[in-house]
């Protein structure tokens, strides 16, 4: 357990506040970020990266979790943010997120997306497709601004984690493979990078890569970035082009059971920046910024949330159900990946574990399960059950099925509570209805 | 394909309305659904069971799909309706639906769902864990009101379908299994029933089962009417207590593909019919209603979702990827279930299929396909996707998952438009949010 949750009464306390004076006082189902266990995340990586490289900077990824206040919260930080779509930087912009320290990504930007983003002025957008440049170089003069563009290469390098989020393959929906090409464009990515270099509308910053998710070794990114450092000096040889940047992407995991083992970001990054010195110097080459994109290993274990225990019931197989009052509508993550996940009774902290349960939620669905046999103090109706490292991907991939309303989101931080989102009301839900 | 469809002047039409021109006038992605395959398949189930037994009825399922108008149009139709949450019987009091014809189920209702759902007045409340009983008695007592409630029952047996979503296996999170006892309760469900019986608060009004959804075979259905009859008789034995009803669920299937083959209604009702009148003339027993839940079936084929094709690629792996507009965020169910989905380009709807191809969203997420090696015509930057058989838990299990907007759903029929609900904005994404 994370030390930023203590147990006091036999209770519950993430960030010194109450678990289960928050289910009373707020509701459940109901999601509490630890505001100071994501600056701490936020330190080391200042620590260990940004403040200590000359060259070296990090954008938040907001697709792991973003509202107003998590915008807020990295602006003050310091840090750049990278979003995947026009709602999310309409919520960056809405929040007075600076449009410059924006990142922009996606597999499939739409032309409003990217007028929207230029509008901004937005500091970077990294392109993932063939289209996009052209697209860019037209809103660009549109708007009479110069646009600092990434490309997306696809390294094609081996990842060890779930299929879904493992991204960085050859076989991939996303980037430049090294032999991209389209009709008329025999020349594969040096002919686009070389276009970029020319345009009179764009800045080349650099290349991109992100090789997937959840990652405990460092082999992939080093991998990766030795296809990157390739890149790097093949522009430099072809065009005399030193590319300003190298963004490695994200995938430092975060641990969401004991059998996770999360790295400190310096695992990671010192074998990444001694490899770009060394390359460097072997080369005499320039050498390029690094910029990272952590996301769920910033906000994954600040992130709990909190249930209250309603049926519990002993199926004919055998299994011990115990029923929450929310699930695949607040986390679909164990029903979409196999995610694991730990939890404890918030009202039984200090009671010994002494059952094998299966806690379900309360869909009209089987495949409602958030964890699978798990241990648990002996629960009954009406305990407040905290699932831990729920921080990443809930809240963003949250739905409505079988119409639950998202839960308030809150942080908390050394006993003081703040409420970044509201709980959706029922007429939420209907809002945008019809009647026949 | 569906005789609902038709292609004109080389495009795809819904009901007699251009598709093309929907995608124009609503923008993508688009939820379409045709209003008369919708009706038809109501006829269907009045044709072949409601009206053709004296002693059936037919309740919509309503986790399906759900909104204002979609209540609406099945209260116009005259079906019960079946509801699993507050959410569900909210949206369905709003729209005017008359509370005596809603069915309230859940695995896990609370206190507040049963407070509401006793408050309105619904007609039915299906009872499927310990303690609820208890609960219903206290609001009866509160409001004064006697209810109606069945008890499900977990029929333990095999189902042919994904494991998520097969439901009356012995190892259910569902139900009582027919042993089923808690502590002080060593006669397993009949001393429940009993209770219920003797309750002077509710009214047994019989026993509900739903084994499983997407089903093609009827023997699962005749496997588990054969538990109930047996429960039914006990009843009648134990107590001298007809149950009135008999609630046999849903889990009839919708073509998705063509390996799909969707069954009439009559194939899975007429030998359920028979069966309960055999058995009833066998043992002298009176004949319950019998009651169905079809969801996916009515409105499973009658749904499309529209999309606008953007970046196309062929990846390193060999791959064309052809990437739209929408994906995971409104059609969770390839990744989930790893459903199988047909499509079609809507605006080059005569020309021959000539690429295999995978359809893949805008997220960023490898697990963000909506059909993997399809068939497609040549697909260029703006062409309109039409995906078949979105009707069924796509609404429905929509989500904001990279701050993607919930599509517009738009109701036609006969080349007549309505608009059911709107496309989510940009400010809805942050209509809940509070700054820090």
């Amino acid at each position: 357990m994370n030390d930023i949750f203590k147990i006091k009464d036999n209770t519950l306390f993430i960030d010194n506040v109450s678990t289960v004076a928050l289910a009373k006082e707020y509701g459940t189902p109901l999601y509490v970020y630890s505001e100071t266990e994501i600056r701490r995340r936020i330190d080391e990586i200042k620590t260990m990266f940004t403040e200590k490289y000359k060259r070296a900077k990090a954008a938040y990824a907001s697709k792991a979790f973003l509202t107003v206040a998590m915008a807020q919260l990295i602006n003050r930080e310091g840090l750049l943010l990278d979003v995947v779509s026009g709602g999310e930087l309409y919520t960056a912009i809405a929040a007075g997120f600076p449009a410059a320290r924006i990142e922009f990504h996606g597999n499939n930007k739409s032309y409003e997306e990217l007028d929207r983003a230029i509008g901004y002025g937005v500091g970077k957008i990294i392109i993932d497709a063939f289209g996009e440049l052209e697209m860019i170089e037209n809103l660009a003069e549109k708007y009479s601004r110069n646009v600092n563009v990434l490309f997306r290469i696809t390294p094609a390098v081996e990842v060890d984690t779930h299929s879904f989020i493992s991204t960085g393959h050859a076989d991939s929906k996303f980037g430049f493979s090294m032999d991209a090409r389209d009709e008329g464009n025999l020349n594969g990515i040096y002919s686009l990078f070389q276009k970029a270099i020319e345009s009179k509308f764009v800045t080349l910053s650099g290349i991109h890569f992100h090789i997937g998710s959840q990652l405990f070794t460092n082999k992939s990114h080093l991998d990766a970035l030795a296809v990157a450092l390739g890149v790097y000096r093949e522009v430099n040889d072809r065009f005399g082009y030193a590319l300003p940047e190298i963004n490695i992407g994200g995938g430092f995991g975060a641990n969401y059971t004991e059998a996770d083992d999360r790295k400190p970001y310096s695992y990671f990054l010192d074998p990444v920046m001694e490899e770009v010195q060394r390359f460097c110097a072997q080369y005499d080459l320039k050498e390029p910024t690094i910029v990272i994109e952590p996301g769920r290993s910033i906000v994954g274990e600040a992130g709990i949330t909190l249930y209250t225990v309603g049926s519990i019931r002993t199926s004919g197989g055998g299994t011990k159900y115990v029923s929450i009052d929310g699930g695949m509508p607040d986390n679909i993550r164990p029903a979409l990946y196999g995610a694991k996940y730990e939890a404890i009774l918030a009202n039984k902290a200090d009671e010994p574990v002494s059952e094998t349960v299966t806690i379900c939620g309360k869909c009209c669905e089987t495949g409602d399960k958030i964890i699978e046999d798990g241990t648990l103090a002996r629960a009954e109706r009406g305990d407040i059950l905290a699932v831990f490292t729920t921080g990443a991907y809930g809240y963003s991939m949250a739905s409505n099925y079988n119409r639950l309303p998202v839960p308030a989101v809150l942080f908390v931080a050394d006993g003081k509570v703040k409420e970044i989102v509201k709980r959706q009301t029922f007429e939420d839900l209907i809002r945008n209805d019809l009647t026949i």
